[in-house]
């Protein structure tokens, strides 16, 4: 398997870069192909500008990208979403005719997208760390839960491009991480790793299977009844 | 009253662009102090470094953000959240002491945030344009419903610094706003502008009134009993 890490944390010694290290070590050691978009050692050009076209370097990630059949996306949550420089590669990389604007729009059909598109077929994961305590991103804790934090970039970036989304692998607390704690972190993360394949995915609900009224986009009336919010997305299981 | 406008768009002449002129002009026909900040036009560096401290342009924004009374921050949704740029202006704008690490951290109480916080007294408004269609954004649309969409950035930016988050003012459709629609688009947005003092802020709880166990800081069991979500921090009406 061919397995593509977008990695952005600005500090190649914190807890972020050795669990990159960890699972780069690992995917090759179970005979995987690793390769690691290390958004800060590459300096990457975050800033979207008007009217731009992908250049060299937007097309090499896309490259890596259409290489992967799995794409790993390591960040620390910074204010409750990922830090600037991965938002910058997913404002660059998902370009039109790439991340969007994909397929037929049409009163039959909305492009392809939220299930089919470019990377329809790949897998995706986020490995994330917070700051925060774990009970802070429950679901009544104070930020908010973590799965409806995490649904833009879940269902938005990754599940609209086509990928199907594995449940984030997550990692509280960092300051407290001690020896033992990230043992334990990598054992997790190496059996995380081991089921990338066989995983079950969220399971978001594809917009062109007919759950969805066209041109509106919303979901159909019959389908969870009164429900509202991020979660009528998510086929019952 | 003093308005700091943060703006985020690649070209001055689109429609961001056009409005943001509009909101400046209008706001300063009414006796306002406006001061902007045009990430772009000041090319802004949007990567946080490892270890940074605050530097003379991070300084000087947040010398703006102590010179408001209100804050608007205006970008066009780039995957349902706001420009790399923007991003990248919370995370290094918002450092440590400032924007966060703020107040006693002990089990009795967890810093000065959520309603309280540096910029505590201060209201702010988001500014937002679409290319999607508003039903896309609906309680039952497919993105997700907008409210949702903006919550980590109203409840946990805005609202996690201090200010009165203001209910955003909404463009969806860009692509079909003509000279008539921007024409109706200028005068809600006179409107909302006129009112930004008077204007009810979404209710969001403060995080050191009670309504909180500490250190969990999960919502108390008798408050919302049973409910789970984004929406729980929101005090009934």
């Amino acid at each position: 398997m061919n397995v593509l890490i977008v990695y952005a944390h600005p500090d190649s010694r914190s807890l972020n870069g050795a669990l990159k290290d960890y699972a780069v070590a690992h995917l090759q050691a179970a005979g995987h192909a690793v390769q690691v978009s290390d958004l800060y050692a590459m300096e990457w050009k975050t800033t979207l500008e008007a009217n731009e076209t992908p250049g060299p370097d937007v097309q090499r990630e896309q490259e890596k990208l259409l290489w992967a059949d799995t794409v790993i996306f390591q960040f620390p949550l910074w204010w409750f979403t990922m830090p600037a420089i991965m938002k910058g590669w997913v404002d660059r990389v998902y370009s039109y005719g790439f991340g969007y604007g994909i397929g037929e729009h049409s009163d039959q059909r909305w492009g392809d997208r939220y299930g089919d598109g470019t990377l329809a077929g790949k897998r995706a994961m986020l490995m994330v760390t917070t700051g925060g305590w774990e009970p802070h991103y429950s679901a009544r804790g104070i930020n908010g839960p973590i799965e409806q934090l995490l649904f833009p970039i879940h269902h938005g970036i990754l599940y609209y491009s086509g990928m199907q989304v594995l449940p984030p692998f997550l990692i509280y607390r960092t300051s407290r991480v001690d020896q033992a704690r990230f043992a334990d972190a990598c054992e997790e993360l190496g059996r995380r790793l081991d089921t990338l394949q066989a995983a079950a995915p969220i399971p978001f609900r594809r917009q062109n299977d007919g759950d969805y009224e066209i041109p509106a986009l919303t979901l159909k009336e019959h389908i969870a009844p009164g429900a509202t919010g991020m979660e009528i997305h998510l086929a019952e299981q």
